[in-house]
């Protein structure tokens, strides 16, 4: 039984999320559906990272096993002729072992929230990024993101909904820069909790407002308490970049 | 009657383009609606370039004649608020002397051109830019556009529509550069002729495929011929980025 890596990019706008959920269109439903209408096959696509509704991926992984293989182009080809018209793109396809799991063998994940800080709605943006009406001290915001570096009980930035066993995870980078008008964060990590980056960013939006310090955000991850999280940034300015594995 | 020249940005895929037509939503149409919905006056507003359907704008200017005195910041946020949800917004607003002509004291227009050269689709930036499905050669469109620089008569890459009184334009900027997974386009001049840009993208794709060398691209526009022009480029990879008026 073959198993396929994919690397994957969407539009999360139009989708409940990654995941198959009775209650609307997945990404993960929509590659499914694809792979099944030219297989013929009821396959089962694993993703690296459980996106959220609204949220985009430019470099998500997945595995997907087949009773029959095909060359790897093919597949991508034809999963991208069925995806037709949803924002759902494979950008590769290659032939992996039965050991290489999208989810499990991912060793880094890396993530990036973009904002744009100007009073007027976005226009050529929306959707993609997250408009905050007034100007946001950037600087500020990096310095105070070092804090959040390292290993600690992320409790405060995790979502009620958040299955992970532990809230202990290591943050190994979070770097808040401009480029042109927009506002980047960039963050990476092993594995991320639930809602942790939006927490993370929605978080640092406050201190980049100038409402909290880098101590008062420091203060808050130790407190390990959800009620010490500023308001969640909003799933659209959110992507999946890329996941790492080992080589 | 005070003067304002508005700075604006816009997704031109939902409209017929920039200029008011009777088959379809304009980005002019929306804007004259917006500012008439709050200033009870019926207004014109002129533009800078005229953008076809689905062309998008980061920098048009434009500029309207109020018979009541407005708050610059007044009405750069109402035009904006009654705009919604159209994807268009006043970036900036300012009032000017009547010696301002958003179209005539124009010096400068700057396009860019964005193309994607990659076999799957485009989920991320769909209608933003042109998916090609094949490797480009930039370093050869680079080189090539350069002989497309200076002053001729650019018959060639006109449209058939073109109203200009003269086809002679003065090209003073194209370059053709690789950034990430995009292939930019970059031009500017005082003025354009319709369709021009799109033509002359839409050949410069093809010296990156290999089927034009830059000595048939030079004769193409010496041929002063529309039929040696390659296939016009779509609308949505282009986007007026910015127009120049003297200090």
């Amino acid at each position: 039984m073959p198993r396929y890596r994919l690397l994957i990019e969407y539009d999360g706008a139009p989708f409940v999320g990654w995941q198959r959920q009775a209650n609307g269109a997945s990404v993960q439903g929509a590659l499914e559906a694809a792979i099944a209408a030219f297989t013929g096959e009821t396959v089962v696509v694993k993703g690296a990272g459980r996106t959220d509704a609204g949220v985009h991926a430019s470099g998500q992984v997945a595995h997907v096993d087949l009773a029959k293989a095909f060359r790897a182009d093919v597949l991508r080809d034809a999963t991208n002729a069925h995806l037709r018209p949803a924002p759902v793109a494979v950008l590769d396809a290659s032939e992996v072992g039965q050991e290489f799991d999208a989810r499990h063998s991912a060793i880094r994940r890396h993530y990036r929230y973009r904002i744009v800080d100007r009073r007027p709605p976005l226009a050529l943006l929306a959707g993609r990024a997250w408009r905050v009406p007034k100007r946001l001290d950037v600087e500020a915001m990096d310095a105070a993101a070092k804090r959040l570096l390292g290993r600690h009980d992320f409790t405060t930035f995790r979502s009620a909904a958040c299955q992970a066993a532990s809230p202990v995870k290591t943050l190994d980078r979070l770097d808040v820069r401009r480029e042109g008008e927009e506002i980047l964060i960039e963050t990476d990590a092993r594995s991320f909790l639930h809602n942790q980056v939006r927490s993370m960013a929605g978080s640092l939006v406050e201190v980049g407002l100038g409402k909290w310090s880098a101590d008062e955000l420091a203060a808050a991850l130790a407190a390990a308490d959800r009620r010490g999280c500023g308001p969640v940034a909003p799933p659209e300015g959110l992507t999946l970049i890329r996941v790492d594995y080992p080589a």
